[in-house]
């Protein structure tokens, strides 16, 4: 049994650096940021450029990320199951609830949204996939905290950072929301990461009936919900039909 | 000077392999096809597990490309300057000629899509962002290997397969074909990828005239080109001012 092999991860450190923050680094806030030797940096950066994941801006010498990233990213989406197996009902959900709708499973402390239907309307709306959402924030990530497919760990760890005054940012807070999504099966967001805007999501079941990801409904909030702030009852049954039908093309046995 | 690192090169040729073909594959699979012992396969497969760039199915064994590279992906995306300059100027091509518009950079001997807006009407379309045309089949290609932005050697490795029976599949008639495209300033693409399709092309240039992408209309090929079979002159027209635009965005000076 070998271990892990250190260069790999550390490339996989200076990407996930450069995807973050400003975007575009110079050598020494690459070396610095990570506690690397400039010449042990240089050597990890060249060889990401030369494989395409990595560019240097010829003016500047800044480096950023490489167009190969952009295929991998686009065909790890093909190959994605919980994707494949959603695109139809996600399509029929929108049309049905008339609202937008996304698909989320966690990714380093957060939620990876692997699919995004616009509300059907014309309205300028922006792909969503590939975006990373705050678990504590988002009715997505509820849904994975509730269930165990996130820990409450990697989302403390991510920060309970305040988006707005109706963020949660405790885990007492935290752990009694998740609690009430356990009770009644599904999580709502209302304003807690932007103003305005509210969320509700269900859990999808894969083989055994674990939980492998959520599909959630996201829009204004007095859309979402009724004059009482509470998500609108023929919302979530719509919602969990939808959820049903993935789930046990999953492998899901009913449940 | 250090040479590049050899672990990292050969996990970016284990992503590479894991998003071509199959897409799933065992160990063993892997091991072979790249020349490597099992357990220096095993070894980088368990790092890039580890930093989710892998996943590994849990019933199979087999191993499959990760979540972290959707976001890597993406935020690629967020950076890429030729995309970012182009988007508005996209927008108002697609709305002024009613076609797909496609704006593509060379990778591996293929044309990365960056951008796509879809044909303004409501038939059913598929985003080709990240997604990888040939070059010699697509008038994107053409731009990129007319103006040396892709070399013909990189598209004949990539092989000149043959899509249709109009695809230029010889050295020979792809270099007569790229001596028009500079003499005309676009490339033309008439069911040489996909029968009933065509595309039409013009180079985005950068800083100092630098031809650094291309930006194209596609769709079905009696839209594109008129009853002779020859591209509408007035789209020709309109995909060159959006492409001046974006060049002066970029830099460039007026040519």
């Amino acid at each position: 049994m070998t271990g892990p092999v250190q260069s790999i991860e550390r490339a996989a450190a200076i990407l996930r650096l450069l995807a973050g923050g400003p975007r575009r680094l110079g050598l020494g806030e690459v070396a610095a940021s990570l506690g690397l030797a400039k010449g042990t940096a240089h050597g990890i950066l060249r060889t990401l450029q030369h494989v395409d994941f990595v560019e240097q801006d010829a003016t500047t010498g800044k480096y950023q990320l490489g167009a190969a990233l952009l295929h991998l990213g686009t065909s790890y989406l093909d190959v994605n199951e919980l994707r494949s197996r959603s695109i139809n009902w996600a399509d029929a959900l929108a049309a049905r609830s008339g609202e937008a709708v996304r698909l989320g499973t966690p990714l380093e402390g957060m939620v990876l949204v692997v699919h995004h239907v616009f509300r059907p309307d014309d309205t300028l709306q922006t792909l969503d996939v590939g975006a990373l959402l705050p678990l504590h924030a988002s009715s997505l990530g509820k849904v994975l905290l509730a269930y165990g497919t996130a820990t409450v760990d990697s989302a403390v760890e991510s920060g309970l950072d305040a988006y707005t005054r109706h963020t949660l940012v405790t885990q007492e807070q935290l752990t009694r929301a998740l609690a009430e999504v356990r009770e009644t099966g599904w999580a709502v967001e209302v304003q807690e990461m932007s103003m305005g805007e509210a969320g509700l999501a269900v859990p999808i079941r894969g083989h055994g009936g674990l939980v492998v990801g959520a599909i959630g409904l996201s829009g204004p909030v007095e859309r979402i919900c009724d004059s009482q702030g509470r998500p609108r009852p023929g919302l979530i049954t719509l919602i969990r039909e939808a959820a049903r039908a993935i789930s046990r093309d999953l492998g899901a046995a009913r449940w």
